[in-house]
Formats: structure tokens, sequence, C-alpha cells
């Protein structure tokens, strides 16, 4: 059996319509949305690479869909001082709506400290503390959704893709390779599934053991070919949350491809899987807060 | 093999010492640390049940140690507007230091909107969505204690019970039963530690499955003799976190004691296995809050 494809681009074209819709809208009121990025460098070649292809991702979609960008690039030695200090003016710049500090960071800095600086109403990505425990303490994805809690764009990417796909994740066997921070948001939404979820960390003594268990697996390592296909139960949804750059330049996930894509059921490639659809809700997220401050914005006037 | 026992009394007596030392230092300050608890009355028998004995034994232990305690209960249909109206008095309210919220609260009540509105230095449990964000965005344990984060009481008592006993969770197959927001802390805190986690739900198809992997087994589910011998691994340590009243008006935790011990090798009873920790590691975080408000306090002083 050969998996079926899943392109993140495919279930963005879905969802770009209804959000150009709500761009308009907005400028119809004189209200423009605007995203800051905040890159560091970083010695390490792996990370910086995937980075830079998420930062071209964003450029492009943003540029299509017409909406200001603007990229902040900082050295890798960097202090955090300096660091905050940026994210502070720009939490205080009218023309940008939204800040995204991208993971990961040089180990001198704090990531999620750095990260908790970031104005709540500008945090498309969820890193200020009031977000992420606001999100990681909903019961589930519907009280998520009630409260209007920003969900980190990479994990509301896969609660979208999947709904798309019709997979629940309620009762499944879920395993997710990797705890760091670009797993949590994946764990949080997992668990307020009601899913039996498995969570792996370096330190797992029989990583076959786990993912063979998986009927929907995710990989969110930054170890490319990590998961080979003898690791993946005949029929299980494998969901690749990785981009690495290969020593020949090459895009790849943190799945084998080629031994994976016999056995799983559905399989997300990488590029063209979950990395389309994060950039696609980061420019969600970024809209949904520009309507919720120019909201506050108006209310304060209304109401003053 | 008959299990050994663990008992949070006696860890908590080893603990107990320096707490008082430093009561007696805030004291020499005139520093008074005190505590208000918040219980809303429950229909379900139950529920109400466990969070009696929980306050019986807060009342307790701060006679005991002469510190200042007031309990606040309100009926099973007070609103949410008077609940968050008691707890901004109690932010105001000098002479209380620490305010905790006791879980469970009726269903028409949101719990974590209503916690939330704790002030951070007086949240004892981690409610706040400050503190929990902060709580779970640490990249392990070592960087809570470093930051000082607060690590909600049953949590804490977990971590310092499993030192005390020279068990490490990190490699570990950690199964957690439960997902509910008293086990939302166990996970952070064994994802921190690079545990191999599994979180199991209601909606779980084979809960043996998933207990006779375990090394390490929590149960935080609230529902009576659910764990029994046959779902438990020879030689596992099992962890019982459930406070419940049977029907014979006697105090059980999850864990059908009597089967369950011939199979573990460590085993926490319930009464007097996780219950007096928790209400320890209530004390030690007020004293805790009380001496970094004071300090805020003394800073505000010296540099205005």
């Amino acid at each position: 059996m050969a998996a079926k494809m899943i392109y993140g681009e495919e279930v963005a074209r879905g969802i770009l319509g209804a959000i150009e819709r709500d761009i308009s809208e907005l400028r119809e009121k004189d209200v423009f949305p605007g995203l800051a990025t905040i890159l560091v460098d970083n010695d390490e070649p792996s990370k910086i690479g995937s980075s830079m292809i998420f930062l071209k991702k964003i450029e492009t979609l943003f540029k299509h869909m017409n909406v200001y960008f603007e990229s902040h690039l900082r050295p890798k030695d960097v202090s955090e001082y300096e660091l905050i200090g940026l994210i502070h003016a720009l939490n205080d710049d009218p023309k940008i709506t939204g800040i995204l500090l991208i993971y990961p960071v040089p180990d001198h800095l704090d990531f999620t400290n750095t990260g908790y600086q970031i104005n709540k109403l500008k945090d498309v990505d969820g890193l200020n503390w009031l977000n992420n425990g606001s999100f990681v303490s909903a019961k589930d994805i519907e009280e998520m959704q009630k409260r209007n809690i920003v969900i980190p764009c990479a994990a509301l990417g896969i609660l979208q893709i999947l709904n798309h796909m019709g997979i629940t994740l309620q009762g499944e066997n879920v395993t997710i390779v990797g705890r760091g921070w670009c797993a949590r948001p994946i764990i949080t939404i997992s668990i307020a599934s009601d899913a039996t979820v498995t969570i792996c960390s370096s330190k797992t003594r029989n990583l076959k053991d786990e993912t063979q268990r998986a009927d929907i697996l995710f990989s969110v390592t930054g170890k490319p070919k990590l998961i080979t296909g003898d690791m993946v139960k005949e029929g299980a949804v494998v969901i690749d949350v990785g981009i690495n750059r290969s020593p020949e330049g090459k895009i790849v996930g943190d799945v084998d491809f080629d031994s994976v894509k016999e056995k799983a059921s559905y399989i997300t490639p990488v590029p063209g899987g979950i990395g389309p659809m994060t950039v696609t809700m980061l420019l969600k997220n970024l809209i949904e807060l520009t309507k919720k401050s120019n909201q506050i914005h108006i209310d304060s006037i209304l109401y003053s």
C-alpha cells in the first residue's frame, strides 16, 4: 500500500479565500495588518537553514496577499536585552499588529522569557505566557475556540489539516516524537482532543516500540530520516513537522519518506506538507489579532 | 513481593523544619504569611467530599504551624462574578499572601478563567496564566527551579517524594491516567523530566495496555478502585493522586490498594501518601511567595 499524500498547500487554498475577505473588510475600515518577524542568526547551519526556509515562505505568502511584512535579522551574539528592546519597540509600533520570534535562538538567549515580552495582542504564535497559559489550561479544543485562544500556528494548521482529511484524534493512539518548544502545542492539542498520547524524548529507551503503537504519529525533532518504515504501523497517519536542510542542500523532514510511504495510510511530505499550513495559520492568527485589537480600540473610544 | 509504602507525612516532616525556620525569619521582619482558601459547594458528594478532606488537612497543618488561615465557603449557585469579586478583595487584602481556589467547581463556573484572577504573587497553586504559562514553557525542571517558578502543589510534592526515594523519571515509561486539571502539572513535570510519557483519558481504548507498560504509574481520576493489580507491571512504582470518599464514608484513592501492593515495588497509600505532601507544598509555596512579595515591597521602597 502506498500512502495518500496530504498537501498543506491544498488545504491552505480553501482557507485563504476567507482570510482574503477578512483583509478586505479590515481595509475598508482603514485597518491594516502588519507582521514583524525576528530571526536570530545561529551557528548551527541546520537550524538557521530551516528558519530561513520558514522566513522565505512567509515573505512569499505576505507579498502574494499584499499584507505588510518586515523582517528583523539579528547577529548570533545579540543580547537578550537588545532583543527585548526590539520587541518593546515593535509592541509600540502602530503599523505592526503581530510579532513572531522565530524558534530556535542561540543558547545564550532565553527563548520563552524573550517571547513573553511580546504584547499579548500582537502575539501571533502564543509565546506570551498569558496566551500560553490560557491555551494549555483549556479543557478541550471546543473551549479554545469558544475563548478565541491563540493556538500556535503549527498546531492550528495540524488541527485544520486533520479536520479537512476527516481524521479525529479522540481515542486514537497518538505518538509525538520530540518534546521541545515546537512539539509542546502539538502535545497540548492531542491531550485536549482526548487521544491516548505518548511523548518521546531523546532519552526514550526504545523509540521503535513507541512509534509502532501509533495510529497517528507526529515527528518534531529536526533529525533527518529519524523515522523509518520499520518504525511505523501499517496504515498509520504520519505527520512530519520537521524542516531540515540535508547536507546536499535539500529540504527534508524527520521522516524517511520513501520507506514510510509504503506503510502509512496518509503522509505529509516535506516540503509541501505541514509547512504551507503553518505559514497560512500565521496570517490567520495575525488577522484575528488585528481584528481583536481594532475592536478593543473602538470600544475604548466608545466607552471612555 | 509486597510493595514498600511511600508515606508523604514522613517526607514532609523533613521539609517542615526548613519551612519553620523561614516562617521565623519572616516574623522577625514583621512579615506574616496568610492563606485564604475558596471552596465552592458541589452537588456531587464525592467531589465536595475530597475537597473537604483537603481543606481539613490544610486547617490542621496551618494551626500546627501557627500560620494565619481563612476559609471562604460559597454556595453551589455562586456566580462567577461574585467569585471573582472575592478573589479581587483577597488580592487587595494585606494579611493574605496566598490564595487557593480549590478544584473542582460546579460546571456553571469557569475554573481556569476564575483562577486566572488570582494575583500572580499570591497564586500558591499556579492558576494564574502568567504562572501557568511560565511553568509549562520551562525546558526542564532545572529551569523551573532557576526561575523560581510556582510549581503546582501536588506536582511539587511528587517531585520531592520521588527525589527522596531516589526515583528518577528520566527515560522511564511514565503512564498518567487522567488528563484533567489536576493531572496537567504532573504531565508537565514528567515531560520536563525527559520521561517517555503516556497520557490516558476516559476515551482510551484499552487502559490496561497503557498501565501495564508503566515503570511509574500516576492515577489522577477520582474513580475509586480504577487501577487493579492485573493492570500493573511487576515492580512498578504506583503513585495514587486520587482522593475519594467511598459510599461507606472511607477515604480511598484511585488504586485498589490490596491487589496493587502485591505487584508494585513502591506504592503511595490513600490516605497518608501524596495528600500530606500536597498540603505541605501549599505551605511551602505560600512562604516562597510571601518572601518574594516582601522583597518586591522592600525594593519598591528602596528604589522609588
